[in-house]
């Protein structure tokens, strides 16, 4: 996310905003990554430029061209890159996907989303908000349709035997020859299987018809839980509906965001967050929070309480985001002015203001209370905010044992420990008989 | 492509088969092109397997993330991928580009098709081979969507200015609120203006349609041309073309494609081309022939010639094509057999064998009688037949001043010494206000 998930990274002296616009900026932080032994990068991504232009310094790079120039400069670390299943086909994005699975060495993931704006359905010819249930509808049979495609290629199926001419034995690759309610493709993938057989399917809807897509299909999901009982609770419903749909629990792993702020004592970590709260520009927060409920909240006092909205129910907008926003600021009886400086940060996600040992103890609690497989960690500042936790926190992690020392897979699913996950015997480089 | 333009490069033992699944092959092919001082390495692309999929060893990855990949362990070279206008959003597409262009500082390229292939349609929706005029009025105002798309942005928005918390100058940012017949797109495009704005835009159709296309937004046209008197018809047609659409002869560049073969003698350079037709594989060529002429010509004796064929105007494939190999089979009087050899190294593009100096001497005799402005390269097999390219013909052409001895300028439009291309002053990232 730029050079930090806060919203307003690129206003504090700890960032360098000439970095938006620099390659090498995402290349170091898939390095650090990769020294820290982190599963992977993420990035989001929308598919317009918001209603904000002023202050919007998300979207400068397309993540799976950007990814692919980061897996060119590291050798382990995942790459997850957003990816919409209402405005892209899915021939060409089960291709690109192939494609960052070829250039990284099976190091790539998707992570699934339906596009919730209106301002992003207009670049795409739609004049209205797309109504959620129909964008699940599409993401349901458009994941089925590239996940065929990614398995079109047998494991076997490319054999370059250069003295018969044979590159591939045809009887191992397929026609898909789907017909749906949205598509109708007929394959096979130009793009033989890849290292990992397809990326990693990541997911992070929390809305009933998200989660049941996330329960089908979502190896990893994205969540923004702010105490353990919220957290516990998402876990359990979620890894329960996976049992349902067959799985094992383990086949889904579930991550909740958190934004920390890391200093040597825990005053200097409160202040640095403060710091972080005091650059938020109202007009830009509130946009966002009118995105959460999908209609416009810019006219609110800061100084009064959120007003009544439609229950969730009625939002086509960010439906569970919504919730955990209004279920914040009722319990804690917050103003707009501190609702939007608690969602700053990680619009939604939790943050943690402490020192490394403290930042370790509230992870572990998570972990050992059931409630999270691992975190999606959001530094608020970029670079320098990964590194924080990469040097300081993951030796604490790694001295109480929770997490690995060295990298044991070189694939993301490998990584991850996703036994069920389709991988081939081998990468399709290491089947060529010369 | 791949490890080599002959179709059987796979199969010679001067390429390694493993490198067609190894993204290091391809930066390093960059890296040697920049050694060259070469202007661009070009991707083709096709959006299906095609019809054999025992010899396909063309599309494992996809243009855009490769040469994200490419770009990120190169610094001049230019980076040209092909994306069809057929089978793409307009907002997507040119997204990426201005993604390439960052990733790059402003080297991106791209070669615009169209997708003629009846097995492309088919993973798109599409039951039959899409019309050739359908495909270039679709293209026609793709092309103008994107650009605006690109333009959406004024190149001096990016403001960054922490202090009052301005990223962009909204003045400086504008819908696009185009509706046209294929397309409605509200815009702006969620990526800044691009180091040079825009892609340098590439054609190579060569029907009237194309041609026509080229010469109202092409910089750079691909042409297969076989002998000075053709080219030199061909060169004349689309500069008077781009005239008639208001622009300059100079700002549309026609590179003649060529097969180099070389050696330090004439004698082991004729040997060296003999042994790759050799290696063609006939019925694979019969179906690559096929797709030419958009009819099924694999039962065709390898000793007959050429039957009657439809006309030009009646085929809805690669119509241009099509003619050039008629002709060349009818001028020759060639066999099935002694046409398809001709065809393998370039389909359809010349082949030159020889001494470094003879190649040379061919180039410079083109360029003297005004029959290109540059040539592409195409190379039997990769890398070698490049690092012959780069380290034997491009000095002599040096020597003769033909040729740049250094890169002079950071762009691709630049490097082509297009001064009509809408470049912003500088690239974004110098723009920025502290």
């Amino acid at each position: 996310m730029g050079v930090g998930h806060h919203e307003a990274a690129w206003r504090h002296p700890r960032t360098d905003q000439s970095r938006l616009f620099d390659v090498d900026h995402f290349v170091e932080l898939g390095r650090i990554a990769e020294r820290g032994r982190l599963n992977s990068i993420f990035l989001a991504d929308t598919l317009a430029v918001g209603p904000n232009v002023a202050r919007n310094t998300q979207s400068i790079f397309e993540p799976l061209t950007l990814l692919s120039a980061v897996a060119a400069a590291t050798s382990h670390v995942g790459l997850i890159a957003t990816a919409s299943t209402s405005y892209n086909n899915p021939y060409s994005l089960a291709r690109a996907f192939a494609s960052l699975e070829h250039i990284s060495g099976g190091r790539a993931g998707w992570n699934i989303v339906t596009s919730a704006q209106l301002d992003e359905s207009r670049n795409f010819g739609g004049s209205d908000t797309p109504a959620h249930a129909d964008r699940y509808a599409r993401a349901e049979e458009f994941v089925d349709v590239v996940t065929a495609l990614w398995h079109s290629w047998d494991a076997d199926a490319v054999k370059v035997d250069a003295e018969s001419a044979i590159f591939a034995d045809p009887t191992g690759v397929h026609t898909i020859d789907h017909e749906g309610k949205f598509f109708k493709v007929r394959g096979p993938l130009n793009s033989p299987r890849s290292p990992q057989g397809r990326p990693v399917l990541v997911q992070a809807g929390s809305s009933d018809a998200g989660k049941e897509l996330a329960a089908r299909v979502a190896e990893v999901v994205f969540t923004a839980q702010r105490s353990i009982p919220d957290g516990l609770e998402f876990y359990t419903d979620l890894k329960a509906r996976a049992v349902r749909h067959g799985r094992r629990p383990e086949d889904i792993q579930i991550l909740p965001g958190i934004v920390p702020y890391i200093a040597d004592t825990e005053e200097k970590a409160i202040a640095l967050e403060q710091e972080f709260t005091d650059l938020i520009s109202p007009d830009y927060a509130l946009r966002q929070l009118s995105a959460f409920f999908g209609q416009d909240l810019s006219d609110l006092s800061l100084d009064d309480r959120l007003p009544e909205l439609p229950p969730e129910s009625a939002i086509e907008g960010q439906k569970s985001r919504s919730t955990l926003v209004r279920k914040l600021a009722e319990e804690s009886d917050l103003t707009i002015r501190e609702l939007l400086g608690r969602l700053g940060g990680g619009r939604g996600h939790r943050s943690i203001a402490g020192t490394p040992e403290q930042i370790a103890d509230d992870l572990i609690a998570w972990f050992e209370a059931g409630a999270a497989d691992g975190f999606n960690i959001m530094p608020p500042y970029l670079p320098g905010g990964l590194e924080e936790f990469v040097d300081h926190v993951v030796p604490i992690l790694q001295r109480r044992g929770v997490f690995r020392e060295e990298y044991e897979a070189t694939t993301l699913s490998g990584i991850y420990g996703l036994t069920s996950h389709d991988a081939p015997a081998g990468a399709p480089v290491e089947a060529i008989s010369r």
